[in-house]
């Protein structure tokens, strides 16, 4: 039986794209070889990987002069390498601080340069997105995060800035159209909506780069990957492939505005039973409440019920809905993948322990 | 029909690990989920990278005190990251320049400190392993490369060193036994004899680390993958899964004296070959031949031969044969994985050409 996965990731892939992915582990196309253990300069890899730039490009609707790039070491790894090549010592950065993954950007960032926290809603356990905060004209780029993981909130309007966005898109890359004219970097871990843990994906912009005088290893500076195509060294072959299968599934399903009303319709039929159900509440700010990943609790009187209903979840093949420690409940993560039987069986459910519970 | 993979890396993985890696990418273990979208804090993946770790020390015969650890960015990486996390800038490592790969690791490590490289071959193409060098005793390591992609040299004795040996291990990892009391630090990237591209394993003794004053972001420090069991953040799932599956296939198959033993028969059959045959000859020095990589060129007068020879080990199902591009004519990877059977076919093509030809 295939589960309903609402994992927070790595998390569920389209059914075609595991189905594609598991043939090319041992034959791939037929030619007598896996993927697995094809040279990373052979022309199937080449064209692998040229299909995923190509198909990164066309889905967002990049202009010119940006490069997309497949790295390794996850978003954690971009937290560094962000202010590594792009702030000097005395230059400053302006953050906001949405979740401890902003917050752990912030803390990698301050070895490198000023980092200006201007807004943050960490004292509020990171409930909402905080809005109309003044972005300094002088900072070198304000980073973001588009959306939280742990807590289920996602920024729906990217404020208007006067310098470069620099966005941790881990958790909603290619899950919404979106312009990426204000964005000097756009980074994401593939393991959520794009492909298998393994590779990270960086959009940069051309005039970001070359303007720090720090020494950079040869594997930590951008210009690195941009020269040599992301095949400077072996890199990670399979993730790659598999996140082009991704990328064919996204285009062949509406691009950008598919995903979207996927994406909509999918929480919608959540979010409004959270709020219908008397068992249930949701945890963020209603206007942040996340597409991704939709956070809920059980209502005080009720809170004792919490772990018999987890299994029932897991009774009815559903996996993945414990909530993070840091907000508790449950956590039902709704990529792009997953699809809108999976929610709706969630509901279902959750209106069924109700009757008999409530 | 199956392929012979006489490719350099991305290379062979054994017949089994690559039918299981499959299955695992559409179903794991019946379970109804792909490994690919499986949460890597799960029990699924908590047993799959805590039985490679063991399996690592098994094989290997680690002593107390040293951590595996799982990391990505490949060998190039760890050019960089061994001296931040090794090496004041006050202090001097010792290199030994062996190669292309040797050559990038001291570039690289210039940048945190002195270094010293006390033996080289380069202005001879790398076509031997330099010997009886002196290792300074105030080095604070001495840093090898023990199998040389490229060129097809191998060292096959480690030198007895007042320091420790830090060492590339990325093409001859796990071929053979070796004591690895000597080494503060083994690095190898998985995809010649572990696994796919994706993952870097690196050993490293406990006593190494700590020691530098220098700033670590969380990702390029060492210790932050001792400390989280490699799960600081999300690691490659698949790479190291397929890794495990090959580290299970070495135990079942011997071991690292089983590896020693297919692999002594392997170049023993091809070197025959190379050395008897009036059309071929080796390229390096034949106390350094390498029983991973085997390069071997056309005698002079047969030069012109050498694309239809290549030609015809295509057509006769042989992929990966054609030289680096800096040594020219052959290299056969004969990794692990690679079947005494496809080495044959090989030795037996080039017999039957010299018949037709010399």
């Amino acid at each position: 039986m295939k589960k309903h996965n609402f994992s927070a990731g790595p998390a569920i892939l389209p059914a075609p794209v595991l189905k594609e992915a598991s043939k090319a582990a041992l034959n791939y196309q037929g030619i007598g070889l896996s993927l697995l253990e094809l040279s990373h300069r052979g022309p199937e890899f080449t064209a692998i990987i040229e299909e995923a730039n190509a198909l990164i490009k066309e889905i967002i609707g990049l202009p010119e002069g940006y490069h997309v790039l497949w790295l390794t070491g996850g978003a954690s790894t971009q937290f560094f390498m962000i202010p590594m090549n792009l702030l000097n010592e005395d230059e400053t950065a302006a953050y906001v601080n949405t979740g401890v993954w902003a917050d752990k950007a912030i803390k990698e960032a301050k070895a490198f340069g000023h980092v200006n926290v201007i807004a943050s809603s960490k004292e509020q356990n990171f409930t909402f997105i905080p809005k109309g905060y003044k972005i300094p004209k002088d900072a070198k780029y304000l980073h973001l995060t588009s959306n939280n993981t742990i807590y289920g909130t996602q920024l729906h309007r990217f404020p208007k800035s006067p310098v470069p966005l620099v966005c941790d898109m881990s958790s909603d890359f290619l899950s919404r159209p979106f312009d990426p004219n204000p964005f000097g970097l756009i980074y994401a871990g593939a393991q959520k909506n794009l492909g298998p843990a393994g590779t990270t994906v960086v959009i940069v912009r051309e005039d970001m780069l070359g303007t720090v005088r720090r020494h950079l290893p040869s594997m930590l500076d951008y210009r690195t990957f941009v020269k040599e195509n992301s095949l400077y060294n072996t890199p990670p072959v399979f993730p790659i492939y598999v996140s082009m299968l991704t990328l064919r599934w996204i285009r062949k399903n509406g691009g950008l505005k598919g995903m979207q009303r996927r994406n909509k319709a999918k929480a919608a039929i959540l979010y409004n039973e959270i709020d219908r159900n008397p068992l249930f509440k949701g945890t963020v700010a209603r206007e942040d409440r996340s597409l991704m990943n939709i956070c809920f609790v059980m209502e005080d009187k009720y809170a004792a019920l919490e772990k018999e209903f987890l299994k029932e979840t897991e009774a009815n093949g559903m996996v993945g809905l414990k909530g993070h420690r840091s907000v508790g409940g449950f956590r039902a993560s709704t990529y792009n993948a997953l699809p809108k039987a999976s929610v709706q069986a969630l509901a279902d459910l959750m209106q069924d322990f109700a009757r008999r519970k409530g």
